[in-house]
């Protein structure tokens, strides 16, 4: 039997996995940062009526620019991002992992490099690797916020093409300050003169979930910002795969240089427009999420252990001595968390009400067996 | 006002336009090869309710490895191709482009090349730019088939790390014979034995409408081989993007180490399960279009003009002095066909027969001024 190693891979791919969280069927899974609420019926039949409408047209091409989706995102991120944009300043693909590789082939490639500072969202890394950009680990602080004045210094001796900031982060959950932000694009353009400057991505994709406001208004004259963000989890539609962004309309034409045409197909385009129409519907469920986030927060630290700060729909918390351990005695008591590999930490998504409590009541469980 | 130019983008892409055909209003649109026969009502009820049933847990990330749907397409090909495969030789994504994309990050990329016989399928040279392979332009006959012997003897010399094949050919619906693969993945594998081989890619997006049997079974004991289709054309789902691919297994392992994850959504994947459920009635419509293709190279022929053979659902025909003028004399008689920049030949897809008829016209009409 053939095996991978046997084809003419690229040398960097050998002895790789597949990224991806492991899929166990367990009662309460709370490891992939997924909304636990179902899309309402009257919107599935929403869904259902413009996916209709689509399909017979399905044996056109889809409109390749994707202009009445953009439209809307860019009315929902003026209506709540507290800053107006217009479609010219949105770009819309199959999750927002296909906007940062647009983003990447565009601005990063061969012979540049990206920066992120970690732990923080893999697929940036893994991302850049997949574009043959050069990856750069920044440091955090032990509180996993951003190291700003490390940041700056490792900015200014690396000199990145593409600057990767997570906010809320992921997996740790913390919020980065517009200041921080702020700080690293300045020293990124310093940096980078040479070229134009560098490219500075906020990756907002669980920005709904934040007690900030969006980072989105620092776009406003820094043609090299773009905030990045997602469908999946606000508007709990993980299984659509529509992530976007919003930068200077410059960032949107140059995209176009390197997204395949016609990327974002007809069914796409029409489920995630129904969403849309749902949007007041669904960000009431990220208002409970909120809110049960803020428990699992304050009953996990009730119970001993050490929580992160969140501004998520996810908590990290520890710490352990061996988290895998716990990772496994958790999943013996029926309950699935994510271990992304940061010593002594864990990370738990708010689940429904229901969930989160047969989830601290596993950890309770396996903390008092471990006393 | 920011430009493109002003920001920091890759230097490869600076003066460079965004690919795709120019979308006019006009009343006879044959330029993008679309199959002209929108889906039979019952399958639009089918897709609804499956795209209903996915909306229902579209909180969920779809199936990362989209099981279901390689099982059906590896039935489809079994049924069709001449030759058995099962899941594990399968893989899907959002269009072949992106099947393409993937197989290059994979085997292509930096440091590496990829050589097509032009004219041909220009997405493959921009889509080994986009993933920093290097592009190598390969020959072709005078009559459009490849040049067996100047193909070889440029893989020999050009030592390419992947090689297309589009059979039949865009644009020119010319299909390549069996002995004319192989002749090229020998030498491919010969002059690449330094790194296990080299990948060939035979390109059969329009496969359904040749006259000769697919390339499928050549698969069979070679690793190196892969066949990359799409639902675009023969299931009139150009809007769906949806490709696929067959291959030894062990490529289907190797492209999951640069997909991006649950890069397919779960609305993709279940309206090509419905179009899979509804294969006999579209391919009817196949036939339909194949028996209007054959119509429209006589009658072409009868009218005074060269005409490639075709196996594809379109014609390539000429030729004219200035093809562009010709081009833009049919746009004035309302119908829109493609200048794929071939010099003195246009492309003009089969459509309906009310559509290819007033196609026949404005040429008769055209050539008639001419005189």
């Amino acid at each position: 039997m053939t095996k991978i190693d046997d084809l003419p891979i690229r040398d960097e791919l050998r002895g790789k996995s597949p990224y991806g969280a492991p899929q166990l069927d367990v009662p309460v899974r709370l490891n992939t940062n997924e909304n636990p609420y179902p899309l309402p019926e009257p919107l599935v039949r929403r869904i259902a009526e413009r996916v209709t409408e689509a399909a017979r047209e399905l044996n056109r091409y889809p409109d390749r620019d994707a202009v009445e989706l953009r439209t809307e995102l860019a009315a929902y991120l003026t209506r709540t991002g507290g800053h107006e944009v217009t479609t010219a300043h949105v770009w819309a693909a199959n999750g927002s992992n296909e906007v940062i590789q647009q983003l990447l082939q565009t601005f990063g490639g061969p012979g540049r490099t990206a920066i992120g500072f970690e732990p923080s969202y893999s697929m940036h890394g893994l991302i850049s690797r997949g574009t043959g950009t050069g990856w750069i680990s920044g440091p955090r602080n032990d509180d996993f916020t951003i190291d700003v004045e490390a940041a700056v210094a490792a900015i200014g001796e690396r000199r990145p093409d593409v600057v990767f900031v997570c906010s809320p982060n992921n997996p740790t959950g913390t919020a980065v300050a517009a200041e921080t932000v702020l700080a690293l694009y300045e020293a990124a353009q310093a940096a980078r003169a040479d070229t134009g400057g560098a490219l500075v991505v906020v990756d907002e994709a669980y920005g709904e979930f934040s007690h900030r406001p969006s980072l989105l208004p620092l776009i406003e004259g820094r043609p090299n910002l773009v905030v990045s963000r997602t469908m999946s989890k606000a508007f709990g539609a993980a299984g659509l795969r529509l992530g976007y962004l919003a930068a200077d309309p410059a960032v949107v034409d140059a995209v176009q240089l390197v997204r395949l045409p016609y990327h974002l197909s007809a069914v796409t385009q029409a489920t995630a427009l129904a969403a849309l129409e749902h949007t007041d519907t669904l960000l009431k469920y990220v208002e409970q999420l909120k809110a049960e986030r803020d428990r699992l927060v304050d009953e996990l630290r009730a119970a001993g252990c050490e929580v992160v700060d969140s501004d998520a729909n996810f908590v990290q918390f520890g710490s352990f001595e061996d988290q895998h351990a716990f990772w496994r005695a958790l999943l013996d008591q029926g309950v699935l968390v994510r271990d992304n590999g940061v010593p002594g930490w864990l990370r738990v998504t708010a689940g429904t009400p229901a969930e989160n409590d047969a989830f601290l009541d596993a950890v309770r469980a396996v903390l008092k067996e471990n006393r």
